[in-house]
């Protein structure tokens, strides 16, 4: 049975380069990146903050798949967060061009009363006192998950520390080692998992995700091969939408579920980086995902 | 059924040193590891050269298990192959620090009458000219699979794309770049399998390896997380050893055997960096590999 998600994240538009080409003032912000792969799987409540300049055309298709945007709050005369970047060749690094927090700067979630009693809860990347101000209005989340950000990881340390003990930690590579000082996903997660979460997952970009769930269980999965990467930005959370939306939709997080849902979150991110922005996945349906999903068993199934 | 594999490839002492510490003058070579992996799985046959201050004793593990050392050549009054190298803290980087190549310089692989009629062949990273040497002296191998290194890439190009021709060719993410000019493994597999090969198999290192076989067919293993890796070298030839071992043993190639051979190499594989030189792999037995073969499948199987 379907469980409710709601995700409190950044809403920006983003203007982004990279040896495919770019874009400008495009749908971006870990909120709706994880929106858009997540409410394929389940309903999806949506927290953040944008500006009177935002184009809110732009989310009708997070609308139509039955996001509710009630907590999606417009500060009118303000001007929405904005990120610009641009990718090297590799696509491996990015050099940050700007970054105009505008409305961001001043957020802060306030969780409608519609929404407080949600039993799955991601908070993506802000301000760890933030995330620990969206956990106080709820009633009571049967599973959390969380993200973060090297930012909060230098200015933040005390109060991330406070959050990640809820539940399901998702940090890339460079995350780990800046939290835990070592480099192998492996030693990382289990010195994350030490600081509380029952269950943290390493992200590794083209290189997949590796998962340390409770008496010292580990998942692998892959990146879909990709002739092509036209935009990593928001890879992370697409997965992250996939993942959560697979829990949310099964709703229940035992280890089968959790592996499937690590398969569900990498196939959401391949299709986001097909494309800039949340391009890809806003044309895409489950059934498409769910081929996806298909082609991760016989890409990773050992045959017996 | 189990079929007969030959291998012909470099033998050598290897002095190395790891974050973990250092060995002097150990077993080091590609033959050597290959063989300590494969022969756990099928019988093995080793062409190579050492000189006459080769420590015999060193090998006698492998003799037990079977190897025919006939094709082994001692050239009295020579030196064995030395290599010398320091890895970096990440161990993904390494510096040599001498290469005398001794007797291996003027190698001649000559294969014994008896193993002339052996069913798979493994090329291991010898120069491209020896490789096509050993072919010629093969009245009907059924299976090539073939390696090389970017020095080969470099210096003998037009040798090597045509021993490419034949069979499976495995390569690392580095060699692929070298040999296509691109750098994605997906990429890269493509255009190597344009150049003959039915099956490419591109190695990541620590983020395992991706097959492209026949019509497209793509299977993806990682390596086996570990907490500690002592000393990376010598991983590449036991995933070989792992990968064409299976083969041989199921005696037969289709694509179920090609991806649970490629899961047996990332097993060997994950031995090997355990201790230096082919220590670990010269303690461990089938019933300790099998189990990590196994644990391959819980670490990559997505729950029905």
């Amino acid at each position: 049975m379907s469980k409710r998600i709601l995700v409190v994240g950044s809403t920006a538009l983003d203007s982004v380069e990279t040896s495919s080409g770019r874009v400008d003032d495009a749908l971006g912000g870990s909120a709706f990146f994880f929106s858009s792969a997540a409410s394929l799987l389940a309903p999806v409540g949506l927290v953040g903050v944008v500006g009177g300049d935002f184009p809110r055309d732009e989310i009708h298709f997070l609308t139509e798949r039955g996001v509710d945007m009630e907590g999606l709050e417009t500060v009118p005369g303000g001007l929405t967060f904005r990120w610009g970047g641009r990718y090297h060749e590799n696509m491996n690094e990015r050099t940050t061009l700007f970054t105009h927090l505008n409305v961001f700067q001043d957020f802060n979630p306030y969780i409608p009363p519609s929404q407080r009693d949600v039993p799955v809860l991601f908070l993506a990347n802000i301000q760890p006192r933030l995330q620990l101000h969206v956990l106080e209005q709820l009633t009571a989340p049967e599973l959390v998950i969380m993200d973060t950000m090297n930012l909060w990881i230098e200015l933040s340390r005390d109060e991330l520390l406070q959050v990640i003990r809820t539940g399901i930690l998702i940090v890339n590579d460079e995350e780990s080692r800046l939290l835990t000082g070592v480099s192998g996903p492996l030693q990382g997660a289990r010195l994350l998992q030490r600081m509380g979460p029952h269950t943290v997952i390493v992200k590794k970009g083209e290189h997949g995700a590796l998962m340390l769930g409770a008496e010292g269980r580990l998942f692998s999965v892959p990146a879909w091969p990709l002739d092509r990467v036209v935009d990593p930005t928001g890879a992370g959370d697409t997965f992250a939408g996939g993942f959560v939306g697979s829990l949310a939709r099964d709703g229940a997080w035992g280890w089968p579920e959790l592996c499937r849902a690590m398969a569900w979150g990498s196939a959401m991110a391949s299709f986001c980086v097909e494309d800039f922005s949340v391009n890809r996945l806003r044309t895409m349906d489950l059934g498409q995902a769910r081929e996806r999903f298909d082609g991760f068993r016989a890409l990773t199934t050992i045959p017996a």
